[in-house]
């Protein structure tokens, strides 16, 4: 795919990741983030936040499982990615509009917290449910997978902490 | 401000930008932008468009004035601006946001055009209207103007191919 | 080409830009940008330049007559490509190191300039000498030409205010 | 300072961060990064390396002692900074110029990796030995600092596996 809005965002997660498998095994991962600018202001000599910027990612095979493992809520994060537009229609028929990220790299932020790194696979162990996944690393170029787990009426397995997936989307 | 989501997008006007005047008289236009990635298509060896991008973006001052005069719908653009998140009720009292940008700097891209350039503010006339504001060139930051000119009921008057601008927010 | 380094720089142009063609008769314009951030100095109440960041830009084909024929010493342009780092040694055998841009899109900033657009290739004449070439429009990818104007002996042929190209690298 | 120009890149540490406090007690972390794109090869039907980017990081205060203690050798890292140039004197008296990143967030990609994160300061010991630093947190503008230690005669004292910082910039 070419053309693209590659775009890098610094936010923290609105809540924790929520894993899950697609039909056909592949894990994916979705987060929000919330990412607030601030503003010195003159008069009461502080900084002040500025209205947040939020935005769903999702994230796919090992490096879902590696996201879902390691990230948590309130979690400071650079995000980069792919900027996307999704349509879709409400119950009621009316056509809505979501901005999307899908992601090309992520990690925690070192502002704050100093993180400990462990190779994924290496210890059997994957993210949401013991199972891993060889592939996804070498495909930097990401894409869209042929099934969505979202979409699927019953979701193959949860994730960390995730519960019910009953709604329509958006995520 | 600091902290904010900065992003380039490179993608075509969908119309004519639309200027409009604050009532103390500042500059803005809006236009948006469509940015379409494209595939490879291995079977039919033909690039095949993805779908699109929509975003809309402000530009303000003698800025607005230059993209106004410059600019018209097809026109393929690199716009950097800041990626902001605005909500708003429907007249239904329902909730809707929308995603803005906030230009920096924008241009025509020159992939597939020349362009002769005249520097603004040097020939008397302005875009929209024969007035000329003389700041913001100074102004990298950018930033929020007091008074909303599409939030007025009354706009103070309209710029180059402006209509009605009877509509509440969005833009 | 996954994986590179793709960053957009705001920037004057500071000489005007070289157009050379290839052996196989594609066209290469190569400009240099000074990108001068600016703090707000409060003792004197001013802004004030910071260190100026330059970078040389080369793009090819029909976008590269376009470029020769719009921008020139000074234009504030917009540039998105990929950060390059290319190697090579002096005439002394030192080892050197440049950073390049090679460009994905480009285009004059609006802030001080309005612009007059005219579709390229549609009037007869290109850029640098009155070839014309049809492609390149469709290659947002862009990449790596095979031949390069600025490593053979004897250029093809000069473009807009070439003089000598006498020069070891870099551009 | 507006008008920087702000880069993000993703790539792999050439070397374990070295760290170093000014003489009024600032941490200051250098690392440096190789960003290695990738093209697919038709004919051998697998990914090749291109020629990688090498570009010298520096982070401030905690954030470099965060950066010290979590990143090695090898880590692929997403870094978000300002790409700044610098000029300087070899000892023969040649002027060399360098392209450097002032880091405003860093943190390991989670590509290949889980990462166990832990909030920085909360111990009692920072990274390079056992001072910490309160501040640095808010500060996401960064910014230079006015006491280099990379340019004392005498460095106030090594970090995480720095051995002599003997040499003249570049670092």
């Amino acid at each position: 795919m070419a053309g693209e809005t590659v775009i890098t965002v610094i936010g923290n997660l609105v809540d924790d990741p929520e894993l899950r498998y697609t039909p056909s095994g592949a894990a994916v991962a979705k987060f929000r983030i919330a990412s607030t600018p601030r503003a010195f202001d003159k008069e009461t000599n502080q900084w002040k936040d500025g209205e947040a910027l939020f935005l769903t990612c999702s994230v796919w095979r090992q490096y879902a499982e590696n996201v879902a493992e390691s990230l948590s809520r309130g979690t400071r994060v650079i995000v980069q990615g792919r900027l996307k537009q999704r349509s879709y229609e409400t119950r009621e028929g009316e056509k809505r509009t979501v901005y999307e990220l899908d992601v090309e790299e992520v990690g925690p932020a070192l502002r704050f917290s100093t993180a400990k790194l462990n190779r994924s696979g290496a210890s059997g162990g994957g993210g949401g449910g013991g199972r891993s996944f060889g592939g996804g690393g070498g495909s930097s170029a990401g894409g869209s997978m042929p099934d969505d787990p979202w979409a699927s009426a019953a979701p193959a397995g949860g994730g960390a902490g995730s519960g019910g997936f009953d709604e329509d989307p958006p995520f």
